[in-house]
């Protein structure tokens, strides 16, 4: 199905994940949807899974992309929430059913018939596109506002990885002042986790697999204190001293260590996710400790606007790097091999082309 | 190290398990003791690991019991809340630390100074010997006032299959009228989890591996709705209904069944005490439906006595078989083979004669 408005981005088409130039449409505008301009899209380790169909239900042509800002072109008559010339964003989701008990809760990240920013079925059938292309149109309600001068470029990220620790720190008491939390995995979800905790009043730890990253995360990111997972000592030495931990790793990986660290009464919250299974000690852990393994997936749009604006009154970015469009199959090569901090975002604005 | 009060027990002398008449000593009552003539003590599945030394930590001997419930027979000049004659009962703690955050938050049962009523090493250095014997002394503090006109011996499973349930409904919030709860396993934790869950004003459903104990549960214990695990058309129609669900399996079992009875946000809570780890889904259920999975161990003294209050308002009493002691070891191998509805009780003040 073809659709009037020309659109125009980068696709994979097929599971060597491999991006070029793809002509495709947007839908009209309409009453209720806003047109924007794309001006910058993060790189989002989903989107690697996803171009190489790592999860197995990708459909090619994919253009992938969930954390976009823009200016607003055009919007529909019935559009209240934004204008012409306002800059808004877009992240992982366009649609939900609206209806149900999650949607009427502001929990539309957990309506079974919420639709994907890319790679999903949309509404009318069509395949929905992400943002690494040049004008997006979605559902106001999907639309974030975007604060008076808050970055754009560094911003972007927050639309996935911010809402995605933001969200379980919040909805899991995690954000109360004073509280001790861990971040394990210093990646794009980790290093903004880390400044949403110390922005909550946290102190934090990270906890990482090597030292690498330790002078950067404390005097960069703020984190009070790290540990390497495989020493063991250090480990010994801070068992049961968090409240929480926000666990970003998408890797098999052993919990025993992390459930260790918790106090009684503490939660670990999976963010990452791993392929497999992972192994739950429940006697001696979850049960004589009272603890608790919980999940949780991106966020609603009324906390997505939540957090957008909490992060722009406490000066809260991504640590990215910029590149152009025709950088991204390198970018995805070193995403895979962690050699980013923390994020990258393309200019779509000023250097992707129709062809 | 001798205690100048003469006892009487049966206890397991080694791995067999085989439990047989013991002579042993009590401590002389301090000044914040009470001691009491104990006249029911039930069996629980703790006691039959114990004695076989499954958890690898018995010193033997070793004279079991923690569902104890008696008449006090004397108390120390400091002893302020029960008198000579009143009905008195001793769960699975018989010390704690008394100073740390958790003893202060009344979470005498996550202590790490907590003391086992049986099998551990009381604070004098000497081992602590439980319920399947003549006569008890213990802190005050650690002894639980008894309801007028409630039945002991019935009453008596309540000091840990009781507290066991109780405790994680109320913590995790699942003590709210009109909740959705699922009991998995309808043995002596899993009957008396019904009993409170409906007393909370919970519709409730038994998940069980078959289905003979169905037309009991319901008919009996009061649970409206029944599912055999292993029938995947009646576990996929209950599908994301369960608000929380408490599991009391032991044995090794699969998590994703029951995760998937959760709504969004659902609760799973293990009880039970699996020898080795169980495989957590962590994308597909965890984060996907913002479930939590959690334990917890018995409760604290404060909880434990609302919980027996409650359970005398609410008439709740745990389904016994009264035994005499020398069928003990009889009734520790039908409790292995789930031969029991639903808890062994001991009639030890009426057939407990010292040799």
């Amino acid at each position: 199905m073809e659709h009037p408005v020309k659109a125009f981005g980068w696709a994979a088409r097929d599971t060597t994940g491999i991006l070029s130039p793809f002509n495709f449409s947007r839908r009209a505008t309409g009453e209720h949807d806003v047109q924007f301009k794309i001006l910058y899209c993060g790189i989002c380790h989903s989107d690697l899974h996803s171009v190489k169909n790592e999860w197995g239900f990708t459909q090619y042509p994919i253009v992938p992309g969930h954390e976009i800002v823009g200016v607003v072109t055009e919007v529909g008559n019935k559009v209240e929430k934004v204008k012409v010339g306002d800059k808004v964003a877009v992240g992982c989701l366009v649609g939900s059913c609206r209806e149900c008990d999650l949607c009427t809760k502001d929990l539309e990240n957990y309506c079974s018939k919420s639709i994907l920013t890319y790679g999903a079925k949309d509404v009318d059938g069509t395949t929905t596109y992400g943002g690494y292309s040049d004008i997006m149109v979605a559902n106001e309600h999907f639309v974030v506002r975007w604060p008076e001068n808050f970055p754009l470029d560094a911003g972007a990220p927050l639309l996935c990885a911010g809402i995605t620790t933001y969200s379980p720190l919040k909805h899991y008491g995690l954000d109360k002042p004073g509280l001790h939390i861990g971040v394990v995995g210093l990646g794009g979800l980790g290093h903004v986790a880390v400044k949403f905790a110390k922005a909550f009043g946290s102190k934090v730890t990270v906890i990482s697999t090597s030292s690498k990253k330790k002078k950067e995360a404390i005097e960069k990111l703020g984190a009070d204190s790290f540990l390497v997972s495989g020493n063991e000592e250090e480990m010994q030495g801070a068992a049961g001293t968090l409240d929480g931990i926000i666990d970003t790793v998408s890797a098999v990986h052993p919990l025993v260590p992390l459930i260790s660290l918790l106090k009684i009464d503490g939660k670990l919250i999976m963010v990452g996710a791993p392929e497999k299974p992972l192994e739950l000690p429940v006697f001696p852990y979850l049960i004589t400790g009272r603890k608790v393994v919980a999940g949780s997936n991106i966020g609603g749009l009324k906390e997505t606007q939540e957090m957008i604006d909490f992060a722009a009154k406490h000066n809260i970015l991504a640590d990215v790097e910029i590149i152009p469009i025709d950088y991204v199959n390198t970018a995805m090569e070193r995403l895979l091999k962690s050699d980013v901090k923390y994020r990258f975002v393309i200019d779509v604005g000023k250097t992707l082309r129709a062809e």
